[in-house]
């Protein structure tokens, strides 16, 4: 087993593998399933694996948390890349079975509430069996431990299933967010079209602490995009959070945010600057955000030094 | 089946239900089991309960997103009390089973994280089974589909099972906050102790909105207690944000906030006022923002307005 | 000398009857020159005028800090209206002097630093004399005392004088800001076009306090107009401060943020809500802060204390 | 006349050359009295003299606005020193005169309003003369010109002058600032107990300036000393603000703070880093604000991007 393959929730046939696939990179790799996204991650950080591909948000479930925490605690990991993949759903069954025929629905607990609506709908009475992946509920039909899997239509083939029905989504278009972790490693160089990550933790019994974090932000001009509460283990009440940003480490105005969170914060783990994934190419910054903003403005306190402020 | 009942995830023997019978009032109540949180919530909208008890967060496993999501969708719900309860779980197995004969072993998805640790060094190659609740869990293990349940202790009596080990948790004291939801009603009057529980959707495309938010609280010198982050479902990167708060909405600090909330985002989702559960009596207040320093500036205000200010 | 009399920096002839004469209701009244601006605001205190013309600030020169102190100390009063008059100097001789025979120039402080440039250039060895008023200068070269005076070309006909030159400011179109300030009274109607000015006292030993005093504005989408600090009297580095801010007392995003300070301030005094001079009708609103969005915002919070707030 | 020599405002005997006095540096050097605070600047612009110290604020009467002018406009100029002294004014007359004789005062324009009420009580009569200094007033007293002169004390014996009465001031203990300004040049090393001084222009028709402004400081923990607005002269509603800070270019939290009003500024003018004339020897920093805080959080930075943010 090659130290240089990516892993990623497995069996073959999920949405992870889907997801992976778009990189260009998992070309020339090898791709390795494997059971579950700590399982992923472990093999990554016990140097197995290159990468692992996991799925951290999905646009209708919101957060993977078995993904948040794994990011959050223990040896530290680096997301190198993000991919956003439609999620389209649908309930695979033997060849033969009809509805009437189901009385076990197996998925992903995450794919359960997107499709919540629809089997209570069309299968009121059924039970939902939690699966550690969707393709693996598939397997499980394959085996005939379960009547009904919800996968991805493409599993069908795979595991000689059928699509009883392809349209269960209670909202339309959800999408996943799947990040490519490795171990920590340079920073690649920035795309003008990028985001960072990190995790901070809040300085204890300091009312507004959240508000002094997200101002070391907005001072610089600096969007959030996504911010997510996670316990920090040491009781009710104390939270850490996960955040993504615009920018790359290697912009000022980010670096500068970030070592204002380094300072007022016990503890800061940065999590990667990668090419963001949805469509664009480069954000508009706030006027005075730029690197040559920043340039300017040292070069001008160099000269206040030097008492050639105005020169 | 009485409308004043109150509803909890059963079977008979979890969490819930102990969390439940802490409270006075459950007392004079028919307290039913029902298959799921969403279960349990449908009753209260649907008038066959007056009231559901349901887990809203974990000292260690963060939110459970089913009943936040039940409380941000659908019909309005309110929150009329809270629980905090030490969740100690137990591996429970058929009388005579050793851990070596333990090949599957089952529980609410919520108990996997926080025995993750102890399965992989005493279970290592045991499979995981999610069950719709711990008490289910103990069910199957009683009917001899799983080996070992993680539920609680005080559930082994009632299925007949076995403590096999009592001291399973990755982290001490893990606590879960339950929160007893009814239909909308009157809030009833503040304690001096008191949360208050919101949901805020985001202004559209408007960078900073989640500090304004905040300021909101801020600037009226309310602490925040939680912020919880979940997708709309409107497409990935539009979230809306579950918010505890300090104080009560008969408070002015409080409820000018609220107003402040109500008037800058195009949806603001009142929760209900409560007492903590957490010990204490009364919050220290900044300076300026009791009831009476609102009652002063109003009483102020209007002589202001009279030519009276300085009388 | 009547009750309803206006009085005004005198003597005849000074811009500050001139903005004095450009109000309505200065047609109906006694118009009675004084000495100083203390003079005619003792005489409102005193009950002999019902109100005092008085300059509080020039566009270049900026504040009048006599009367800004006197705003701020002694018994209170309120501003009722304001006037912006365009100053345009001249240089005011007595007939038949020319340029070389000047060896002094008089006028009031305020209108030296405006024709600075010119008497360097021009007039570099005259002697600058203050003058309590610039026609009070204009009247000192009537009597010889002096040998030029800086005061309103309309000034000359008055005293029997000669414009030398009339195009002697250093910035083009300077303009005096004039404010007619009587006894605390009912605050007139809202005319939608209104400024509303303050004098705030900032906690002591407390750093950031002049931060948050400003977000009692900013949360509630309020823009300051002018902001000037004032020492207290207590020891160097102690300072109120004259703010003027858009909007009207009677307005909600008003009278909150004023009530907010008033509760975080130890001292707040109230100066009037008046309609503003510079051009225009109607300030447009951030959002979410007109008296309807406040009005709304009420109605909601009573519906969800009595649990109907989303009816 | 030496180039190294320092000017101030004359005659002999103001408070501004004992002010002057205090600093060791001025036993060494010409001291030169000059007409103005005007030429006492232009003579150091001018290269005629090393330092020029001028009042620029009292704790009664506020900003000295002559100097804050010209430290606004103009060729730069730097502060090098800051004294406090105590105005202590005395009446001065010549011998023999007695209260009733009074019939006209004179002095700066400045100590008028700190013996107001002094002189109201006990010489309503007498008419106010301004002077360009209160030592000029003393000269003109001893001329025969007026009759009575606000001035120190000290200057009694220098212009012949008997001292009419010592206890005449509205406010115990008034206060006066002088600062050493001269061309700019190296700002000389942190002390420990230093203050900022800087003149920033505000972006235009941007609500809200200010109170970015002043985020840039709060958000590096520096507190504000003083700050006052000055028109720009580019029409009424237009200022700048001087403002002093506490802190040292040379340190990180002031320089990143300067940095970044540089770049939301349309211009800043840095107007020197020197030792603090308040008692004291070191300010408390808010956590995560020293020097070490700063370079720390810039390792962490460094290590971040190259992938070893937490060895």
């Amino acid at each position: 087993m090659s130290a240089t393959r990516y892993t990623y929730l497995g069996p073959a046939g999920t949405f992870t593998e889907a997801a992976l696939r778009t990189l260009p990179e998992a070309g020339t790799r090898e791709l390795t399933p494997v059971a579950s996204v700590s399982a992923a991650l472990d093999a990554v950080r016990a140097g197995e694996a290159a990468g692992a591909m996991v799925a951290i948000e999905n646009s209708v479930d919101g957060a993977v948390t078995t993904t948040s925490d794994e990011l959050i605690n223990g040896s530290p990991l680096m997301i190198y890349r993000e991919v956003l993949l439609p999620i389209s759903f649908a309930v695979l069954v033997r060849p033969g079975t009809s509805l009437p025929d189901v009385k076990t629905v197996s998925g992903h607990p995450v794919a359960q509430p997107q499709v919540r609506h629809w089997l209570a709908a069309n299968l009121p009475d059924a039970q939902w069996e939690s699966a550690a992946s969707n393709a693996e509920a598939a397997r499980l039909v394959q085996d005939g431990r379960y009547d009904a899997a919800v996968a991805g239509a493409f599993a069908a083939e795979l595991y000689g299933l059928e699509v009883l029905s392809d349209e269960i989504h209670d909202v339309a278009s959800p999408t996943t967010r799947f990040v490519l972790a490795g171990r920590p490693g340079r920073v690649s160089s920035a795309t003008g079209w990028d985001k960072t990550s990190m995790v901070v933790w809040l300085p204890e019994d300091h009312p507004g602490a959240l508000l002094e974090l997200l101002q070391e932000f907005a001072v610089r001009g600096i969007n959030l995009m996504r911010i997510e509460s996670r316990p920090t283990g040491e009781g009710m009440g104390n939270y850490c959070f996960l955040i993504d940003c615009e920018g790359h480490l290697s912009e000022r105005r980010v670096s500068e945010a970030l070592m204002g969170l380094k300072r007022i914060c016990p503890q800061v783990r940065f999590l990667g600057s990668y090419p963001r994934a949805d469509q664009g190419t480069s954000a508009p910054l706030r006027a005075g955000t730029s690197d040559l903003d920043f340039a300017n403005a040292a070069d001008w306190l160099s000269r206040c030094l030097d008492g050639r402020g105005e020169l």
